[in-house]
């Protein structure tokens, strides 16, 4: 069984857990999203990528969901001594040593796609994990603040400011040049099905989708999506703030509808959301419902065999 | 009293420290060596800028004699299993700091000097120090071993083999088109006179006296020198592996003839070599014998203080 995913941070990442538990012996090919990636002391930093390859290789911080378990924090504290900022993105020391080697192998030539598969080597995550390009896109978001409208990169209005700031709207700055990673493509095509799980669907997925190529070959699939949101609620993170921003509601039939009957074919949502969500309009899209939150790793294989029986259902 | 020194890392550190406080008052510009930087992991390091900035500034390890105290090794160790080499380079969570820092300045375009005042606004090491240039030079060493006769950076020769394969020659790569950082050449000619500190006399010295215009201009000057070798032996180091490579006896006469009466005008020796040194002919400098060793901050003192002296007398 060959399953690709389109996914961005921790609810990617622990979905992906649960699938590893669920069907062990699936080829499994993740498209992460960097949008989100940030160039930090001169450093290149791939938040999304890295959640997924510290959890799938048993090394990410349990409390937090990203970063490394067991971080100390000597480098950032130094240079904060120096002024040298920002401080308002917390990277331990274990993780810096992944962006120093990721910057290094950069400088030397080598793509994203190859330096990814380089830090793969180490974790080996049981997926193979591609960047959804190897060019440079940044999500930028427009905000209208006390100092007009100006965009900011996606990690400071995340990050820094907590998504307090309204967002009018995202830009994935890059994007529209940019080329799917080698292998995405065909991992896309070759897969038996694909599915997306419960990342943010603005500024994780959408932004995957964002680059040219990307959402044709995914809209030529059987897609199964789980909603990232739950009760009116994003289960993590805000990206109830990055729906507001474009739009849509923060609700689990709002997102099927933001994606469409187009893009997906089936989707998950948490018992909760079951009855607003069969009665909302979904044509096309094959809906189902089930307990979503990825309480621990059966919770998260749980949900991953519920989207793998509905791909298969689908498939026919 | 404007004092400026040619110095390397450990000796020169060391010998600053009791300038200091010999001298407290003195206007002290530093120009130092950069021949042995080099690129690790992506990042520029400086050992002998950062021994002098670290051992002015109170954060030197003692123990080492470069480096910071109270050192962990998180980042490298990480990187080791990332198989990110090389491992024969030590580097330190605290030090790193300091070299991300510095390449994410030069990065952004700042030059060598410039990152290396603003490193320096933290350490306060009460002196001026300037990179003897802010162009690339790199000293490479001239190796004949089992792979044939070929160059390999110095930091390879020196740390990695410990200076254990015979070197044939020193080759500051880049110093012939390099020029002076912006202040070295006023700094040279606005002192009163210029000491050259317990620095290893070619790999240190040297390479800052290659640099087009820095001979001439400390020529110009009265100049007094310190041996860094005492009895027959470098103090520290492997200086005596340097010298034997360039046909120099490792003795405090042979050193100060090397320099010579067109660069240096008084020259310190160990009383353990004064016998030594008074026989041989060294017409046009001026000998002086004392305790050179610094095993502390009063006994550094009294050496630079001897050095001043012996500098006052000269210029009469």
């Amino acid at each position: 069984m060959r399953i690709t995913l389109l996914a961005g941070g921790v609810g990617g990442a622990r979905f992906l857990r649960g699938l590893a538990a669920a069907a062990p012996d699936a080829q499994v090919t993740v498209i992460g999203n960097t949008g989100d990636d940030i160039t930090l002391f001169g450093l290149h930093v791939c938040p999304d990528l890295d959640t997924v390859m510290y959890t799938l290789g048993g090394a990410v911080s349990e409390e937090q969901g990203w970063g490394r378990a067991g971080e100390t924090y000597t480098v950032q504290s130094e240079l904060a001594a120096y002024g040298a900022g920002p401080d308002w993105f917390r990277l331990g020391d274990r993780d810096l040593a992944t962006h120093i080697a990721r910057t290094a192998m950069l400088r030397a030539g080598l793509p994203l796609s190859a330096v990814t598969r380089r830090l793969c080597e180490r974790w080996q995550p049981g997926v193979t994990l591609l960047p959804m390009t190897d060019d440079d896109v940044r999500t930028h978001v427009i905000v209208d603040d006390g100092e007009g409208t100006r965009t900011i990169h996606f990690q400071e209005w995340w990050v820094r400011l907590h998504a307090k700031v309204p967002a009018r709207g995202f830009l994935p700055v890059g994007a529209e040049r940019a080329t799917p990673a080698p292998g995405v493509l065909d991992a896309i095509a070759g897969a038996d099905f694909v599915l997306l799980p419960p990342s943010n669907p603005v500024v994780s997925i959408g932004v995957i989708l964002a680059i040219p190529g990307i959402a044709e070959a995914v809209a030529a699939k059987t897609v199964v999506g789980v909603s990232p949101v739950i009760g009116g609620a994003p289960v993590r993170g805000m990206a109830d703030a990055c729906l507001a921003a474009i739009g849509v509601k923060p609700d689990a039939a709002a997102v099927a509808a933001h994606y469409g009957p187009g893009l997906l074919d089936g989707w998950l949502v948490d018992t909760a959301d079951a009855g607003a969500a069969f009665a909302a309009d979904l044509a096309g899209i094959e809906v189902r419902a089930l307990p979503l939150y990825m309480t621990d790793v059966p919770a998260a294989a749980a949900i991953a065999a519920a989207a793998i029986g509905l791909a298969r259902e689908l498939l026919g």
